[in-house]
Order: C-alpha cells, then sequence, then structure tokens
C-alpha cells in the first residue's frame, strides 16, 4: 500500500519556467480558472514565484520520514508537494531538508502543515508556501508514499504536474495541459499590456469592455 | 433596487490628512473607541498610512462588475470599501483594476474579500487591506450597489465617511465627526508626547497615572 | 486573590542568551519536543530573536491596568507574557507602554491577545508576539494579577520560566531546566552543522540515517 | 456617551407574529435577501421559532451589566439583542437572567457572544441564537449602552426592529418594512404551496421554471 | 466546459445497502483509511445513515441553478453532491428542491456549502451533510457542471462513487472499490462482535492485544 | 520520558457526585471563576452531566495506543482525559474503546481531538466532551504517558483533579479544593433559589441587586 512511484514524466523546462513568469494569478485564469490551492497556504516570506514539477508525498500526522524518501526523486526543478492523511500544524520541514533539497536542485516546498527554521530558509532562497509556521518536531515511525495521486489543500495534485507558485498563492496545472496552458497565458499576459496602457491613461473599464448597455439594461439604476 | 450613488459629499482634505497623521489607533481612541473594523482585515504589504473618502461597494459573491462602476465614482483622494453580499474570499481586484483606480486618484482598497496581484499592487504603491489574498477569478454578471450603506467587517461604512486605514488596520470616521475626530486627535498626540518622554525616562505609569492607591483599594497584594 | 509576585528568581544570563542563539526549533527539541506555544503566535515583524525572564500576567479581557503593575516588575533582560483572563484580542499594549517597558530593559512581549501602533514597535525594535493586531482600546477597571503560573497560547509558564522567541514562535523553558536544555541545544547545533555540510554536497538522509533497511522492514513499496 | 432609549416604537403585534409564521428564509427572500445574521450564530436548542421587536444591548467584553438594564426596558413580547464592543465567549446570560426576562414576556435573546445554563434555558422553553455556548462568569463594572444602533454578528439592528429567528438562523426586518415584508413573504408562501405540489408530483424544476432553453443558450453540453 | 454527464454507472444496490448498514467509520477503516471528507461536515440532524450513488456537481458560488439540472439526473438511491467553485456559505438547498429530490428517489445530500429550511427537511426526513446551515439566497444565473469529477471537503468524488454518510461524517468509496471494501467491512464488523463482548467483561486490550510487551520494550515506565 | 503513574489519589466521591449536580457554571463560578476549558469542547449529545476523577493521557497525533494503557489505571467513577502532542482531529475512540472504559466504571472521556462512532456511544451512554466528531483512524506506534500533567484545551489537568462536565462545558477542580469548592458551590446554589423565585415574581435585577445608584454615578443617561 505504500509505494513510492519514481521516474515520474515531467514537463518540458521551458514551458514550465513560462508558466514561472506568468504566474499564479494569469495561469489560473488561463486554464478557465481551475487549479488553485485554497487561500490559507502562503509564502513563508514575499518575492519568491516559481513553478516546477511536483514531487508528491502523502505523510502521517507529525511524521517527516516521507520527505527523506522524496527527496531522492528529486530532479533539477521539481517542486516537494506534501499533504498528511490527518490534519497536522507540525513543522516537518527546516533548513537541513532544505539544505538536502537544494543539493539536489529542488526549486522550493508546498505543505498542507508545518514548517519552521523560517529565517533560516528565507536566507537560504528556499522558498514555502505552508498552511502554518510551527516549530513542532516530528517523527520517522510510519510510511507515506510518494508520487501518488494526492489532494492538496482542496486541489487534486499528481506527481509530474507542473506547481506554479508565488505571491498569490500555488496553482496546479496538469503536465499534459501546460503547453495549451502556457500558451493561453501568454495570450492573456500580452492582452493584458494593452489594457494596462489604456487604464493608466484614464480610460474606464465601463467603456473599455463596452459594460454601460448591460448595465442599464440589468437594471443599474443611477441616483 | 440596483442603485449608483453620485455626487456624495466629501469632507475637507485637510482633515483627510490629518486624521491619516493621527493613525488608526489614536483615530479610534479619539471617536471613543468606536470605527474599527474587525482585526481579520490585514495590509497585503506593511508601512501604507492612508485616510480618504469611501466610495462603498456591495457586490455580489465572485463577481466584481461593481468596481467598474465605482471607479467612475472615484474622484482624487478617495478609497474604494467593498463588501459581498454573501461571504467571499474570491480576488476581485488586482494589478489592471489598480492601474484604472490609481488613474482616477483613489488612495487604496479596503475588501471584506480577496485581492490578486500582490506583488504588483506593492510595486505599484496601490495599498490594499482584505480578508485574504486570493487568485480565484471572478466574473462579471450580476448588479450590485455603488455608494449606499454597507457594513464592512462589522463597521458601518456609508458613501463620504472617512476611512483611516495603517498597519494597525482600519478605522471609520463619519464624515460630519470627522473635524471634532481629528481635533481630539490631534489633543491625544500632543498628550502622548509628554508621556512618551516621562517612559522613556523611566517614569512608572503607577506614579504618571497615579495608580497605587486605587490598586490598594481595589485588593491587589503584593507578596 | 489578586496578587502581586515580586522578587522572582531569574536564569544565568549567559544562559539565557545562549537559548536566545539556539533559537525555539532547537530548543524545542533540546528539552524533548515540549514547550511550544501555538501556531497562532505571530511575531508583529520579522527578524527578532529573543530570550529573557518571563514576567507573568493574567489579565480580564480588553483592560490593561496590570501591564502597568507588572513594568514595575522588570528587570533588564526580562520578557512580559500576558494571558487574558477570557480570550480578548483588544490591543493591550502600543508604543507607550513599550517606551516605558524599553526603559525598564524589556526585551519583548509575548501576548496571547492584540497589540497595536505595530509600525512603531518595529521601528523601536520592540519585538512582540501576539495573536492579533487589532486597535480596540483597553480600560484599567479590574484587577489581574502579576508573576502567577499563567497558561500561555496552550503552554505553562512560571514567572522566571525562560521564555526564547524567534520567527518560528515562542517556547518556554523551565528556569530550573535552563542550563540542561542549553546543553542540549548546542550538542544537537554543533551536530547539526555536520550534517548540514553533508546534506549541501549532496548526500541523502536515506544515507546518512541508514533508513533503507527500515524502510525495506515496514514495507514500503518502489515501483 | 451611555444611554439608555426608553419607549421605543414597536411593529403591529399581528404583524410581528405573521413574520414568525414565515421563519427566517422567507423573510429574508421576502425583503431583497437582505437582513441576515451571520450563519455562526446557532440557537442552542431546536425547533424554537420566534418574532419579536429588538431591544438592543451594547456591553462592554464579559460584562453583563447591562442586561439588568435592558431587562427593565422589555415589553411582552420583546427579544434582547446583545452585541459587545470587542469580541467576547463569555457566558452574559443564563437561567436566573432568563427567569427575570421571562417574567417581563421576553421572547428570547440574540447574543454575539456566549450563553451558559444551556440545558435549563431549554427546559424554561427560553431560546437564544448565540455565538458560544461557554459558562465564563461575567462582571458588572462598566457601562455600556440599551437601545442604541448595533452591528450584530455582521447586520444592522436598530432598537423596535423586528427579529425573526428559526433553526436557519437570525434574520432583522426593518419596523416600517414590516408591514411589506409580511405581506411579501405571505404571498411567497402561497406560491411555494403549488410548487411544492408539482415538485411531489415528480415535475422538474427545469420545466417548471422553464430553464431548459436558457441552458442551452448559455452553452451547457450534455453527454 | 459546463457538461452534464448523463447515463453514469451505479453500484450495486445490496452492495451500497451494505455499506450504509457498516457505517462510515468501518468503511473508511475497511478501505485502508482513505474517502473521509473533512469533519467540518455535519449533518443537520442526528441519526440518519444512508448510502447512495453520487451524483456530483459544480456550482458558482451562491448559484444553485446546476442544482435542477442535478436532480432530472437523479435515479432512486442517489445522493447528491455539491461543491462550490469558490467556498460559500449560502442556502443552496430548501423544502422546495428536497421535495424535488425526494420525489425521484434522492436518499440525501452532501454539500461543502449552506443549506436551509433545515426544520422541514427534518420533518421529511431528507438528511443533509453540510458545511454551513444558512438561509442566504441563491441566484440562478451561470452555468456549472454535473457528474464531473470534484473534490469536496478535501476529498475526490467521481459521479457514481458510491457515499456513505452517518452521524460520524461522511466518506466515498470507488465504485469499482464498493464489492471489495463492503466484504472488508463486513468481515471487520463479524470481527468487532467478538471484541466488543470480550472488553464488556472486562478484558483490557492490552491483554487482547497482547501489547504489553512492545509496551515494555518500547521504554514506557510505570512509576 | 514516557511514563504511567499509577496510584494516584482521588476525591472522595461524596464530593465529586455533589460537583456533578452543582455543575459547571456554578462550579467555575464557585472557585473564583476558573478551570474552564475552552468553549470549543463540545458534548457528542445532550443531556449528560458527570463529575469525576482525571485519568489523563498525552497521546502523539493520531496514535490511540496510551488510551488502552490508560483504560487499565481506571477505577470505577473516573474520567478519561485525553491530549495531544500536536493538534489532532482524529478519531481516537470509537465504540469498542467505549465499551472497555465501561466495564471499569468509566464515566466518560474529555478529549481535545477527535471521537467517532458517536450514534453508539450515545446509546450505550457514554458522554464525550471533544474538538472534533471525525471518523479517521488512528494507530498504536508511539508512546506517550498517561497520569502525567497536562494542558487541556487551555486548562491545566492533574491526574486526580475532580472533572466537572455537562451541556454547559467542562471544568477541571484541584483535587485537594474540591471540598471547599463544593461547600462554595452549595452555598450558590442555595442562593440562587431566593434569586430566582424573586426574578420569577417579575422583581428587577436592578433592584435585587441594588445597581440604580451605581448606574447614575458611572454615568449612564436615561432618555
Amino acid at each position: 500500500m505504500n509505494t513510492v512511484v519514481q521516474n515520474i514524466p515531467r514537463a518540458d523546462p521551458a514551458i514550465i519556467n513560462g508558466l514561472a513568469r506568468a504566474g499564479v494569478a494569469t495561469v489560473h485564469e488561463a486554464q478557465g480558472r481551475t487549479g488553485l490551492l485554497a487561500s490559507y497556504m502562503r509564502p513563508i516570506y514575499r518575492g519568491a514565484s516559481i513553478a516546477g514539477s511536483a514531487i508528491t508525498i502523502l505523510a502521517p500526522p507529525a511524521d517527516n520520514w516521507m520527505l527523506h524518501v522524496a527527496i531522492e526523486q528529486i530532479q533539477a526543478g521539481d517542486i516537494l508537494v506534501l499533504v498528511t492523511t490527518e490534519p497536522s500544524d507540525a513543522g516537518y520541514f527546516g533548513d537541513l531538508l532544505a539544505t538536502s533539497a537544494l543539493a539536489r536542485g529542488c526549486r522550493g516546498l508546498i505543505i498542507d502543515a508545518g514548517v519552521r527554521d523560517v529565517r533560516d530558509l528565507e536566507t537560504m532562497g528556499f522558498p514555502v508556501w505552508s498552511k502554518a509556521i510551527f516549530a513542532q518536531g516530528t517523527v520517522k515511525e510510519i510510511l507515506g508514499s510518494v508520487n501518488v495521486p494526492i489532494i492538496c489543500a482542496g486541489a487534486a495534485v499528481d506527481a509530474s504536474d507542473v506547481i506554479v507558485a508565488d505571491d498569490d498563492g500555488v496553482c496546479v496545472v496538469k503536465c499534459s495541459d501546460a503547453a495549451d496552458v502556457l500558451a493561453a497565458a501568454e495570450k492573456r499576459t500580452a492582452n493584458e499590456g494593452d489594457k494596462r496602457a489604456r487604464f493608466a491613461k484614464g480610460e474606464l473599464g465601463l467603456d473599455m469592455y463596452d459594460m454601460r448597455g448591460r448595465l442599464k439594461s440589468e437594471g443599474l439604476k443611477y441616483v
């Protein structure tokens, strides 16, 4: 029952990096407003903006044994995504594991649980999106699984899905959709440049999007 | 039923700016400890300190159509205050709307819902106090109202009320009370300078406020 | 019933400072994973890392009278630890009290309630770990106690216990255990240096901790 | 500043009783989906269904002095509505105060705080909708106000507004709107009887409300 | 993008009814401790114990249009499972929709949102497990989908999965696993009868499960 | 470090039963408004009212091994009180353990975690006050301790303390204070009978407690 899936596929690095540049809000829109993790997943420090292939981890409460197992599966550019079999705020991850993960080329951690040593992690430039910052120690007693399908903060994540994370939160893109989503995201970004310029000059959304007629027909009254 | 009230009155800009200087804690005290929004309303970045006239917005859940309507009503120095008809964490506002609002002279947004593109907003210097940071997209399908009375995070807000917001949270001052509250706030601030100096020299509050007798008569025992 | 205990013992300053250097996560581990306050206790600004002897305060809801009483009991290096008799988010503490506490040599405040003037507190370098940032004012009407045993955010704290607080949260060390905990913490820290170096070179925890055999015998399957 | 408003107007008892019969969900719909208190306000026991004129109470945290003041203002058919100046879960109200309120003809209590002696209250048939059940005692030290405008669980309540409460929650109707809202509610209830009969026979909402065309034109695909 | 999947497969009714008899806790254990919805999903009344095939619904916030669409897809013995595209507490479902669903043979509703008319629902014997009881009305403006894969309160649910719900909460069983899970559940139940009898006679778990040796070897000290 | 303390003292059964009769609210008041557990601790069914000597349990997250150890320590009239080393909602306790505990004379369980099989527990008449109802299974892998000092839902509990629990929540009385607290509680109860009769006749608290003068001198204005 407890398994480690090795040799997962990964999306094209150029596509992954493109999704990082697009950012969470744009990627979420580009794939039809799906894939967001719940808003309680917050970065431990501001300013990081990453994308990478998901190494998924299913771990027992307050037991971080599977993180060691997962780190062996990391390839450069991957992101660890950990959920627990039962809700937990324990501090599964700190500066030692971050050192190990960084040495393998890991870009960050998404964890629906707690993290600690957060100042060290910021100094090292290892970004984490978590449910809690909590120093509570963990054990290494009970097995979990690595690279099995999980549900993280309300979103389904499969190993090899592309994770995009920035100050707005975390979004997951199916590996097979990554190229299409990037194309849609880039189109959206290009389109926004023009709108931004028009807004900056003072043009109103009411006019830009031609909303006045519909507002009137829906019955909005100006008094 | 869905209305936009145009031409709202506004408090004197000098008074508004004075309230910004006084800050949330002092203004809240100066008006008899009233007017605070609930403590879950937090700034998306630290260091902003603003005051302005409220443009109120009542919006359906996950529908930001009325923000476009409200932006047309902005005059330089105003602050948008959005509540939803049903609790929502969706990301109603991002960098495009901020560009538009800034172009109209808007000073910030108070939103009892979610916001996104927060790094861009910080870069632009557009401060937001919100319930959530969340990239979840919104639609433009259902009408709401602008500049009607609302209740935001537990506080009643009318269009044209003065909103004061800083790292301590958000406080609302009735437009008609603004001058009196500023006077009381400035008196309080002046008074605090003397106290601060005495505290800094090591004088105790027990002595400064002559508390020892009352503590004794109330029965406090030193052991 | 309402009492102020004066003349509490304090741990050796060198030990206290050593615990500050070790930090919350290490100290928590070094004393057998005990003593953490709940994870909702967060610093009002990042980067502070302190330790000191606890001056405990039991205060009524939204009444900060006892803070004035407690400040008289401060000796240089102490930390105020306030809990309320009933849950409260009110802003018990702001820049004036911080000025007074700093003048007595206080190193910071741990408060299972609210705090305000947080920008001033950061400017002054007075760190606070709190449940809320909230400007709500308090009264000075009802007695509490100082230096009695309290339970703060789920942890028992006696006056003179050593409080350690940093970006990971807050941990309490019994005064009588402080020397032993420091010794264990320093051993742990020394031990971590070697591990960190090995991790940085790419060695896996699976090998460093010799986990492969146990994973296999517990039944982990690689597929 | 602390005031008791005496001699408030009240809606017609026949209208009030009609609103009780209509119930919270219907009344809320009948007045344009407004007036609901937040969903955390829950009945301490199931099955009560009441309406009455609001006696409003603004009380300090963990201080129930104003309840005694408010009880003197009760007329038969009134409902007490208490909010606190700062969030509190304390048990402001128990069997003694319920005995006193019942003797004055009070129909129930809406309290954005805690209540205790809940088994006695159920035995007495005194319904309460509250944020918490908590035995924490309160003091009688600090003034508040009675029959001033308040905001209770996110809804504005003025003294003399009609409160409607049942297992679905609590709704407030402006005193001046009560007759119109009742008329709309009764029309809605009458209308629902016919719909209920058709639904019971197996007719689908898709047909009853003629939705199929609009679903198709909006793009819903059946596969 | 918005689709209704018709003609979903369903598990054998005898197996479904067997899972209802086994109950949530036993079924959850029988399938390896998986499939539970989060603990905030609570029954609106106690004592119901059901199982049925899932009709899944993905609905916009505060918009219950898709419920009408879903009801047409119900076959006798089905259970509606509704999630929202953005968190919502609105009252999507009440006595009229319950009348309609009951007429189609629906056994109950699992809804990660709000429900209203709860006293009527209890009287009708229509059980609901929900996140909230809230009278807030909904609109019928925006499309969603029916019988697509959803994530409900942290658990993945596909149309035709077997839902088991009782006072302990809600558990989902993959349609293809239903027979095996029932077999395991019945074995577990049979096994528990013997244990229960031995516990009732006073035998200790320490002896029944032969735990004393392992406790000793792990280092438990009796003092 | 993991220990089981055997042979704990217990308060006089007559005193314990007297405290059960007095109930949580009265006992809490009688001991100076101390000893309450947080209000999130709720009974799984209404109507139980118990008191007994605490058998304390410190358990790892989602691991109920120590419950088996604790049950051996039960004497007739005891109450189990379980806390976890890290927050957990798992279902540590169900009908089998309840059967075992009942066979030893246990009166109930106070658990700052989850419980399951709640309908069976109600049928058996085994009351539980818990943080959650959740079927999530637990393991028996990691040691904890029995009859060591714990902090349960914010209150310190030592083995042999008297636990009082009813529909209002849970209160803890130090074993050495039990006789004095009972005396104070009985005095309070006797005193309340007279007050209740006077309130029932319509006498106001304002007169019974002679509050009018103090209200006036504090500045309350009647308008």
